[in-house]
């Protein structure tokens, strides 16, 4: 329709939607930078959507039931801002609007996570959005299986443009949703048919709702600037019990001289562009002017969820005060108490009876005595189970015919895992880990990525973690992945060298309350090197003495995960020749970087020659070798500068030298 | 069908099928470790490919215009190594069978590009050879179009699996290919409905013929195991102008007590169920036996194309000479002559006018020289085209109403882009680049890697390589990527400072011949810091002294990209004070760490305290700042620890105490 067309038709909603807009124009403007073209477009869908159907309340905005609204085409920002801003959330002030994209505004180019009520979780990179709001539908379908529908009954809401739809994690997100008959999940594709670098044509053809429709969703389109053909397809979509798209014709910078082009999809910052579209608009307001009248209408239906907020306080008040108590620990993420004592036991057992075991054994033992305490962990793996060891014996498998399940079957499907489980963290109430082999998290970088950033604290587990998982090749074995992991900041990167030190990492990595965990697990069976029990987490400082050396201090071996019984090995050989080594297990080398100074230095005291040992490239070692930036003495290190090989594991570590002999020989030769 | 009714209606073939499977399951239980199951499942469809269809000469196997086969389901090697041995390819003797999985065979556990003749592409990681023939089938009609189609005209045929069509990039390809309208991709998905969590209705339920005709496949479906049906299938889609899906209904593990059951899929190696299996298929011969007449037959399958070939020589040699020059110099991979000359007279340019141009700026006046001396190349970018400057004035877009066009449109699909890319190059006769943000890179991180195992020389263009991108914020300012990729194996990553740099790394990534390049190119002007023309191209070294100290040398500064302007800064700064300084640039530590340790330490000489500066982690800096591995002195980092932020870049910059003041002071507080 064209805008004179539905200003008369429908004046209200037009005026509350050109209110939208006009925040959009002059905060783009404002910061002369940002994208001017979605919230143009899809204002129309956003105002029927908060003032329909959104059950939210912005003075309540940590409310769990709330529905949940997810902007995947992160680049409209502002389209968010400005409704968080109309609705009332409190910390989304005008003064923040004005600063939209500048240094210490909450008001970043793409919305982060954490800066304020209402942004449910960072986008940007496209396709992340609909992928993570899977995992919100699923912590929903969980929940309320688990709660009851009195306490979690909401939907999950999507927008996502036509690069969220390009990405393939949209594929396998789409699947997940699909196949998980998520009926609590609407997508609206917002059908523009622009992109960058033009025209849609010039690089897609798909027939997106035939696309959706094959994995089994429920499809619908509409007027993406007609109200009433929104709030119809949102009425059908609700009704339905599968996940639903509704393709949104829209016109991208809706009335605007870049109108249906690509230059409307970024920043439109010239005045008179700017005030031509107000203009076509009938908006006659200042920069960042909204008049009292139509504010009240939006801060109205920002109240507009107070009473069923309310209603649902009954019923929560209504809870035994065991419930609420367990409510809110895992609302709040908090480690049951008991975790502490648990694993202590744990680790008593295996320093008795000293298992060869894997790691990823070690971590199934782990788990099989931390999920029967923590009934908000969330487990399941990217169809590795049998391998990664994520499954334990009573958390059955999550379906649409059993929502108590707590083991998820993401198929081959390591980026929509990864995302998904961002979103059942994000929604609240669960704790997510999922496993997949070590080389594979590549697939999921970008998801891995805004874990770290939003600071959520899920857990990867990722097993076959060197080329000791042997035959399989170097297409399998990670070389550089533990620099890339570890190189990423606010990711914990643990490397445990036995079950003991396993045990101790997943503790940590439940305890955590803001940082994403890497648990980076064997293939190969490893001896029990922690020998002696202590009730003190040793893995929490990230380096520790492992073994002592005999007489005089003239190496340090530092070694994780399968090395540090190399490293010991070669200790062996050296004190047998008189030369005192010291052996330092380093399971994570960024706690260890957070420990102060002096706890470093006592750990990797100077003078000493040093030589590190991991079958993995070397950066990230020479930072310890040296004695941190400079100040050094002799080092060396043992591990790879090349891809792996297929061959059995001993035949692989033996063909790249990673060997006891050899790192007591680099030792030699350094004194 | 039964077993027992396919054998007595199609003995010929049914014995050719059992050769293949039979080697299978010898080879699987010699090495104790492999895939049986889809060897035993596709045994069929291979057959009938190679014997009625595939375009192929075992005895000229690099013949360009050979259909190529990409296994893409590659954990089935076997089935690959067993055709390669049955046809006759010389390499692929009954030997590296037996080794399979074996050190130093050639017969890796998956299959490995240059390990043999035959094997097109390295698979495994599932989903890349999909994506990666897309390359092959648009670098078949874009050569097609170029040379005619005597001389290209072959098609490209794919296995894949549930796996394969699960990873998210399948559908950057499946959208890709139909886009284009590929018409000479055929893909085998090998539905057996078995994955190694269980059946595929665990976790996927996606109508795939729907999903691929939804984005403009042609689709059909057929019996895995009845050749009759296979054949027709595979008659009607080479018939067909659009890419086609063929849906082979098989059975995993056939004729095995694991068939139809995810034990299938993996190692069968108990003696008893494989002389069972042999026994079903009435195969009476011994372990790795092939009786003559069969082996004959197959051999004889290998040599059906020799005519073919021959009448492709005739009218390859009926050629210009000038024509089989370019031919010759382009199949190999060589840059022309003139590249050199060329480069320099464009770096004598930009020192005489030293312009302040952003280093991605920079690439498209390289570009703007290059693409027109090297008709080989293929640019594109992932819907960023303007961001990116790779697309330059005589390219033309490549389409299907235009399959000369050199320039390529790949939408918001990094990942799709990066595999395609590989399979350009893989294919032979073209130069692959693509563009997108540095931070995306992360989406096509398992592609990359690919690239760089399998010895490939793409260039990625990564653009906007920092926080100097600004307002767009964390989600799109790299931090540890450098870092991820420099640790990458066989990746060389270059960071020029300015016009001068810019132009040598695209002089040397062209150059490569085994080793694909990143160039991380700023989205921020820089000034030009190369201001004396030398005809030498300095960057091939990876580091050198850019400006010498004056006086007594005290400090040395080492940077990068946008940073070395900073250092140079900072020099003065600290030169103004008598503190004598040199500032090294180090566009590429992967080259520098090549040098011989007396250039090294020529350029890093000991005694004077080093600060390197990099808008990025310090991870791979170490090694520089501590004189290699310990012996080092004193030292120090200015960059970041932690995720960017949403401002402007010299806001950024500011706050995160990146300036040449802060590095003057951390020199001095080093002295």
């Amino acid at each position: 329709m064209e805008i004179d067309v539905l200003r008369s038709a429908y004046p209200d909603h037009w005026n509350k939607a050109a209110a939208i807009r006009a925040l959009a124009l002059d905060a783009v403007a404002a910061a002369n930078s940002g994208h001017t073209g979605m919230p143009l477009g899809m204002a129309d869908i956003a105002t029927v959507l908060f003032e329909k159907h959104m059950k939210f309340d912005a003075a309540n905005p940590d409310w769990p039931n709330r529905d949940r609204f997810i902007v995947s085409n992160g680049h409209g920002s502002m389209l968010l801002y400005a409704l968080l801003y109309l609705t009332g959330y409190e910390d989304m002030t005008l003064e923040q609007v004005k600063n939209f994209r500048q240094l210490e505004a909450i008001t970043a180019g793409h919305p982060e996570y954490g800066h304020a009520k209402g942004i449910e979780t960072t986008s940007g990179p496209l396709g992340q959005g609909i992928a993570t709001s899977v995992g919100f539908a699923m912590a929903e379908e969980h929940l309320r299986a688990v709660w009851g529908s009195k306490i979690f009954d909401h939907h999950t809401y999507v927008f996502a443009g036509d690069g969220c739809l390009m990405e393939g994690v949209s594929q396998e997100a789409i699947a997940l949703a699909g196949h998980q008959k998520l009926g609590n999940l609407i997508v609206f594709f917002d059908d523009n048919a622009i992109t960058i670098d033009g025209e849609v044509s010039l690089a897609d053809s798909t027939d997106q709702k035939a696309r959706f429709a094959a994995s089994g969703w429920e499809v619908m389109g509409c007027d993406g600037h007609d109200p009433v053909s929104i709030d119809h397809a949102i009425t059908a979509a609700k009704a339905s019990d599968r996940p639903t798209l509704i393709e949104c014709k829209t016109h991208i910078a809706l009335g605007s001289s870049a109108q249906d082009t690509a230059k409307g999809h970024g920043a439109l910052t010239d005045p008179e562009v700017v005030q031509n579209t107000k203009d076509a608009y009938g908006w006659g307001y200042g920069p960042f002017e909204i008049p009292d009248e139509l504010l009240q209408e939006w801060r109205d239906i920002g109240r507009k969820g107070a009473q069923a907020r309310a209603e649902w306080q009954e019923a929560y008040d209504a809870l035994s005060d065991r419930k609420k108590a367990e409510f809110e620990r895992t609302w709040a993420g908090d480690a049951p108490k008991k975790l502490a004592g648990t694993i202590r036991a744990l680790k008593k057992q295996i320093t008795e009876e000293a298992p060869k075991v894997a790691t990823r054994k070690a971590s199934e033992m782990a788990l099989e005595v931390i999920n029967p305490i923590m009934p908000e962990t969330f487990g399941g793996s990217a169809d590795l189970t049998g391998s990664n060891n994520t499954q334990t014996s009573d958390l059955g498998i999550f379906s649409p015919e059993n929502r108590k399940g707590r083991y998820m079957h993401y198929g081959i499907r390591e980026h929509g895992m990864c995302a998904a489980m961002s979103g059942l963290k994000l929604h609240g109430g669960l704790r997510p880990y999922g496993g997949t082999f070590m080389c594979f998290a590549d697939y999921a970088r970008p998801s891995i990525r805004l874990a770290s950033l939003m600071r959520i604290p899920v857990v990867y587990v990722l097993t076959h973690d060197s080329i000791g998982l042997g035959e399989d090749g170097p297409t399998h074995q990670p070389v550089e992945h533990l620099a890339m992991l570890r190189a990423t900041p606010n990711l914990h990167v643990f490397r445990p060298c036995d079950g003991v030190e396993t045990a101790e990492a997943w503790e940590l990595a439940l305890g955590r309350m803001e940082t994403p965990s890497v648990l980076a697990l064997s293939r190969q069976g490893l001896p029990t090197l922690r020998l002696e029990h202590k009730q003190k987490n040793l893995t929490a400082s990230g380096a520790y003495v492992l073994a002592e050396a005999e007489g005089k201090r003239q190496a340090i071996l530092m070694a994780s995960g399968s090395e540090v019984s190399l490293a010991m090995a070669a200790r062996d050989l050296l004190q047998a020749e008189g030369i005192g080594t010291r052996v330092v297990s380093m399971p994570c080398m960024d706690l260890f970087a957070e420990q102060d100074e002096a706890y470093r230095k006592r750990v990797l005291p100077g003078g000493a020659v040093r030589v590190a040992i991991e079958a993995a490239g070397p950066m990230g070692w020479d930072r310890w070798l040296s004695g941190e930036r400079g100040r050094g003495q002799k080092a060396g290190f043992i591990g790879m500068e090349s891809f792996g090989v297929s061959a059995p594991a001993g035949d692989a570590y033996a063909h790249f030298g990673i060997t006891a002999e050899a790192a007591a020989e680099k030792v030699k030769s350094l004194l």
